[in-house]
């Protein structure tokens, strides 16, 4: 097939697509062994080799110093022995993880002979456009190739040199597990232009998740004429019903909102029915106010705001649809579990909404009526994760329906086909 | 919901999607009970009332012989009263069938005594674009249904007539039946701009399904920001292996390509291993004569065109990727089954691909390597239906690796969603 393609006229991004593509056309059929040989080949190169991945992340960090980046960006850029080796653990967990690839989904024997199997396949090439985090250059090179895809890595600029050796290294040590290493591949190019060039790419990238900012995603969702899985944003609603166990609405409601404010499956609102407002609302600002969190809030909870020592500001239209990530909550009582629902309805993200409850019936209408990737009965938001889940990784969260929905793990990095075996069978 | 929209200001199109996404959310929870009466409503209605529907019909037929149509088109437009007796007999089998809504995809109690279900839930809104055969209309109307999902149905122009008759008779018997009538829209407007309004409904429209000639499914696929299962196109495969038994190589490459040759499971193009050639190639020509199909030969089958009765040409670079949907196949010679693995990466459109074969290696090597929805072993490429693997009822043949590959019943017309279980669970 190569020697047909004009690789001499082609762009950077289209020449690494295509050779992903050749790349993956030989991962496919290998058995879980080559792979995880290969993995843990990188786990080995990652240790073996960090000092050279931790001086090519000092000129990332020293260009994001001069640019005058916040320390804490430049604490999730930056790269130790230790974060290194840490990342090699988590490559070692893939190894552990089951391969998706040859799962029999469905099968059967059709009533005229014909024995039909549903199997997983790789999905082929797997485009990742994502933002700092150099570890998120691993972890997706693991994950995609444990699954049998080759993957564009197209990482952020500020992380250049980190992840040029990152992908050094993981080549290097896939190459040297008889492994083809165009299967992990850096996206060449620093501009906006490569990711333009992905999303055009029908046809020889089979799929492209991006993970970073809002406006990254809505980018390449509106943009990409290639298959995209949307991912990460999280508007994600705690609500308290008119029957609720006070102290596990507070632990929930403090746990979803506060334990990590810069996560996709931190709460954003808070809903209360009006049964309950009196009883809890008070507790409820208190314990945010304990939390350092500030409360945009609506009439009916600005009322509670006076004997209150929280921060409580009056909430405009646009605080219903914030994702703060931030120390921010938005807050509001409702008539009725159902209006609980529209107004989730109405401005929720579709990620993850609780419902704190003891009745029976509430949970079971709430979870039914909810059309979200996750509905958490008595439980925080922050569940909704791969490795909350059990999945042992995660590529990424879909807010979408098709495909994939919620957290995704190995066997979302997959497709399927179809194998019909019979002895000369004709219709 | 509804009070916040700004009704008045809305397109057509618009407010159809409107009113199916309010739709979709009174029929996502019902149960199979609901859904199935109001199939059987359905069903009645169009016995009942199948001269209504003969009638519209009659118009749709007059306009396309003035504009003289061919009579195979007029003849797939065409109504009687016992094609409507016969789709409405469809539909009570989509009635017989599971109901996918509410199935338990995964499940299991995480170590903190979580609860995790995965739950079957219907995508929403889902789009049909197709043309003209107007029992589409009703399948794709009665498949959605079932799934708890409202459907919009952008049929064709020709059928303008067939299809609001038809869709009169669906709304008043779902009506009838006490469920939400604007479950099932026909789309207004007969031009393009329909379809491109649909194209640009992200978040109102949940998936948008083209069914019908390969340049509709390309416009949609290229330019539609709601996201899109590709359907359809077959470039079908035959490859004959260096052992294979030839009576069977006949009888499949026969029933592949002229059992029905209008449809997008029909083989395309043969390829012989060249050890089997001298044995095989005479004896193809011929039955391919008698089933009165014109081969586009490469070189080496060119060769033996001279013994043959068959009607032979000289093949060119296009014939190797068009679907002929007639009375022709392209006919190639291959080194190995390596090679023809080879041709089929190059030059398949993914569908179907057939090896006949004695070899077991031959035929697992074939299975792993062939990239397609489908991959037949020692049988017809014509098994690839949805009524064929036993699904019941099909939406179409999904051409692509996201969310659904090959026949799609009814599973595939859903989503998922997590329901997380706690007892006041925090992190």
């Amino acid at each position: 097939m190569t020697s047909l393609l004009p690789y001499d006229n082609l762009s950077p991004v289209a020449r690494a697509a295509y050779q992903a593509r050749a790349a993956a056309e030989q991962l496919a059929p290998l058995p879980r062994a080559a792979k995880d040989d290969a993995l843990l080949a990188i786990a080995d190169a990652l240790e073996v080799r960090a000092a050279e991945v931790v001086e090519a992340n000092a000129k990332d960090i020293a260009k994001a110093r001069e640019a005058g980046t916040s320390e804490a960006i430049i604490d999730r850029l930056t790269l130790t022995p230790e974060r290194v080796r840490a990342i090699a653990s988590d490559v070692r967990d893939v190894v552990a993880l089951p391969d998706p690839v040859g799962e029999v989904v469905r099968g059967s024997t059709l009533p005229n002979g014909i024995d039909l199997r549903q199997v997983r396949v790789p999905l082929g090439v797997v485009g990742i456009i994502y933002e700092a985090r150099p570890n998120v250059t691993v972890d997706a090179a693991a994950l995609c190739l444990k699954s049998g895809n080759a993957v564009l890595l197209r990482g952020s600029s500020s992380a250049y040199e980190s992840n040029t050796a990152l992908v050094r290294v993981l080549r290097d040590a896939v190459g040297g597990a008889g492994l083809p290493a165009d299967a992990i591949q850096l996206v060449p190019g620093e501009s906006r232009d490569s990711v333009r060039e992905l999303m055009r790419a029908r046809g020889l990238v089979d799929v492209l998740i991006p993970r970073g900012g809002a406006s990254l995603i809505k980018t390449v969702v509106t943009e990409s004429i290639v298959p995209v899985i949307e991912t990460g944003t999280g508007n994600c609603h705690v609500y308290v019903d008119a029957q609720a166990d006070l102290d596990m609405a507070v632990d929930i409601l403090i746990n979803s909102k506060a334990q990590r404010v810069s996560v996709c499956n931190a709460a954003e609102t808070l809903l209360v029915h009006q049964d309950i407002a009196d009883a809890f609302v008070p507790r409820a600002l208190d314990a945010l106010a304990d939390a350092g969190v500030t409360v945009h809030a609506d009439q009916r909870i600005l009322a509670y705001a006076e004997q209150s020592k929280a921060t409580v500001v009056e909430a405009t239209a646009d605080d219903w649809e914030t994702e703060y990530l931030s120390y921010d909550i938005a807050a509001a009582v409702v008539d009725s579990l159902d209006k609980a629902v529209e107004h989730i309805r109405l401005w929720s993200s579709g990620h993850t909404e609780a419902i704190v409850t003891t009745s029976q019936q509430a949970a079971r209408r709430f979870t039914q009526l909810v059309d979200s990737t996750t509905v958490a009965v008595n439980a925080s938001t922050r569940f909704t994760d791969g490795g909350q889940f059990g999945f042992g990784a995660e590529i990424g969260i879909s807010t979408q329906k098709l495909h994939a929905r919620g957290p995704m793990g190995l066997p979302e990095l997959t497709s399927t086909k179809y194998i019909v075996t019979g002895d000369g069978h004709t219709r």
